[in-house]
């Protein structure tokens, strides 16, 4: 099934591709080399990886082709967003700070992987921080649009074939949007499932590193790999049920976005899914501003080092977005935010198990990617779960009227990362439909 | 009221020495040079610092001396565990991994205290990667016993005059206990009150970064400077309601530790607080087992890469007590773990206010120091309360049967961390007596 695709193994997904290596009909050589081909063609454009390291992941390639088999990764290549420290490559947070930054040792989520026998290709494109102020990353299907952010190279070399797996890191929508803007699937574990050493910390509330992938299977597989489980291929879910939860951002989805979620609903019921609604509570109109509080709060105090001895050197995006945001919460602001999503948290926990729903149906953003490199986008379907831990993931649906991809967000219960990956497996299938 | 002090300036509280330099009756650079002589005279013996730079540190305190006011801790020297990055000195993280790993910046609850005018006087030994395998530090009070870890060289160093401030950090009881041990105050604020960036994880779920110092009001100082926050000395709470709480643990406890709870309860029934008994839910009896679970599980994961690349550097104290139990941990047992953390926070935020609960008085460690270097003692009085993200402080308060300290605990309520010092403030003079 796989082997008309070996003239192109760098469109193989990374399960697809684990599955003709152990076949013999490819090597993790070849797989490189046509990662690095692609790359080599498309980079001038879409200018994805912030560095990557030719011949390490040669060397790498060439060892696990002679050796025995290493793991659930063996032999595929993966990009690490240029916010999570590796052993042998800079790391730059997006940031003229750190210029020739090496922290010489591996994050938890790199580390796993590389055990498993992944090759680290290289490191992807972050904006500063893991905030708003934009790389010079493009949008693959669209280069004059922003690939989203701030997992801006990860969702576009993921996107445009040169990687079958990369990591990002969200903190608000920074791995959902830039992953369903770039038309991959993207997937935000339950905050606390992945290990944070490594990661710069931006706000220790909500940091969390996610998975950029181009097929529900090849989530699992990097996932199982991540968090050192034993592996279980998603077994597509029977008939789920499924909430639409607008959100109050619903008017802020384009039209397109709003007619995504009613098709994929449509869809979802055609194939014995339970479909309602959900209104979220009232109270959780507070969290945004919440979310800002607490992000700020965090931000401008993990960052007071740039802040004091760099800060020439930090955007005014920075500054705007979250430093002054920072600066002015109190601590009765900053205490009454965490309350308010403690309480959510556990309201959020019992509405899935009292009303049964295995999966929410919303966005998973406003709208296609926007013209233009110097915004990337409005996280305002994203901050939600985030901030609810609750894992999520986008897959790609449709495209918009300008031809960009369009994805739809499957949200679980807290925890229940496993069963959101079958429900997402099943939603695959249904929308390829 | 200062003034006879000033012929030994290093004996001076923080707040002490602030007022001291304020008042023109001690210059930053003659606290420096004292905690220099002092340290001079017993790092031999005491061997709390892992680093230290005095070239810098006069350098610092010269400038400061020159210049202007430059904030809340002008001109006080502190030490910052070895476990958080520094900018200008090495991070060892108590592992011969890390020899000569310079991270080039500095933690957040660094930056903030530099920006307020405080002197970084060096690196205090920690534990192995904060967790239970030894450095070299000794007890001031018996240098054949153990100063208590995993923040030993901060709790060593602050008990014996040698700096007025440092910085631990908690994810059992790693503040708590070596600052009961070594007959210091020792403050963990609420979890996430202060910024985790440069702070190398071991437990995302549990790491705190704490504070050392000799009076409370010191540690409202560090307190507001490490946070950002405006500053108020703790006003002496006023016949506060505090309830004696024994846990699962009371006979782990020492019969002097029992003794020092009883006779600190009573002193503070005649002092005029409402004294009265709370048993935990049974429910929380469970959290033993749960937090060694998490910590288990993100620890070997946070440490793949030194596991994996490095492991003949690895202590068999790590494995034992981290890697071998979180090798074993499943995800399910991991989300239990986490899930009943949650639920036990929720009804301890509910007890808390529905009593009316000032602070739980609790004990800081089972007994004085243990003898030895080998063991840092137990636990078990301080993983509920970093488990339940509540703020808590130890307070010395008598010496036991072989002349050690023994300290006395308070715990708040989540958040109200600046209630707390003002319970703790008052606490302060009535065990003075």
């Amino acid at each position: 099934m796989d082997a008309p695709l070996l003239a192109a193994p760098e469109r193989l997904g990374a399960a697809a591709a684990r599955r003709a290596i152990a076949a013999g009909s490819l090597t993790a050589t070849a797989l490189l080399e046509a990662c690095l081909e692609r790359i080599a063609a498309r980079n001038g454009t879409v200018a994805a990886w912030a560095s990557i390291d030719i011949k390490a992941a040669r060397a790498q390639a060439r060892a696990l082709d002679a050796g025995p088999e290493q793991g659930l990764l063996h032999g595929l290549p993966f990009g690490v967003k240029d916010i999570i420290d590796t052993a042998d490559q800079p790391a730059g947070y997006g940031s003229p700070i750190y210029t020739g930054h090496r922290p010489g040792r591996d994050g938890a989520t790199v580390a796993s992987p590389l055990a498993a026998g992944a090759i680290l290709l290289g490191k992807t494109v972050t904006t500063e921080f893991a905030n708003r102020h934009p790389g010079p990353t493009r949008n693959p299907h669209d280069v004059g649009r922003t690939p989203g952010g701030s997992s801006s190279g990860s969702a576009a070399a993921v996107g445009d074939f040169q990687v079958p797996l990369a990591l990002g890191t969200q903190t608000g929508g920074s791995v959902l949007r830039p992953a369903a803007y770039c038309g991959v699937v993207g997937f935000k574990p339950s905050f606390q499932h992945f290990g944070n050493s490594g990661v710069r910390t931006n706000t220790e509330a909500y940091d969390t590193v996610g998975l950029m992938a181009r097929a529900v299977e090849d989530i699992a597989l990097l996932r199982a790999a991540v968090m050192e489980i034993p592996h279980r291929a998603p077994v597509p879910a029977t008939a789920p049920r499924i909430a639409i939860t607008r959100t109050a951002h619903w008017g802020d989805a384009s039209a397109a976005t709003q007619a995504a979620i009613a098709e994929a609903a449509r869809a979802f019921a055609a194939a014995g899914a339970i479909v309602t609604d959900l209104d979220l509570p009232p109270e959780f109109a507070g969290l945004r501003a919440a979310h800002r509080v607490v992000c700020g709060f965090e931000s401008v105090r993990n960052y007071a080092d740039e802040l004091n001895r760099s800060g020439h050197l930090v955007s005014q995006d920075f500054r705007d977005e979250r430093a002054s945001v920072g600066e002015v919460a109190t601590l009765a602001q900053f205490r009454a935010a965490i309350r308010l999503g403690n309480a959510c948290r556990a309201r959020m926990d019992a509405i899935m198990v009292e009303q049964g729903f295995d999966a929410l149906l919303t966005p998973s953003a406003t709208d296609e990617a926007p013209l233009g490199l110097a915004h990337t986008g409005q996280p305002v379907f994203n901050y939600l779960w985030t901030n609810l831990a609750m894992p999520c993931i986008t897959l790609p649906f449709v495209k918009g009227p300008n031809g960009m991809p369009i994805g739809v967000q499957l949200v679980a219960r807290r925890h229940e990362d496993a069963s959101l990956l079958d429900v997402a497996a099943w939603a695959e299938r249904v929308l390829a439909g």
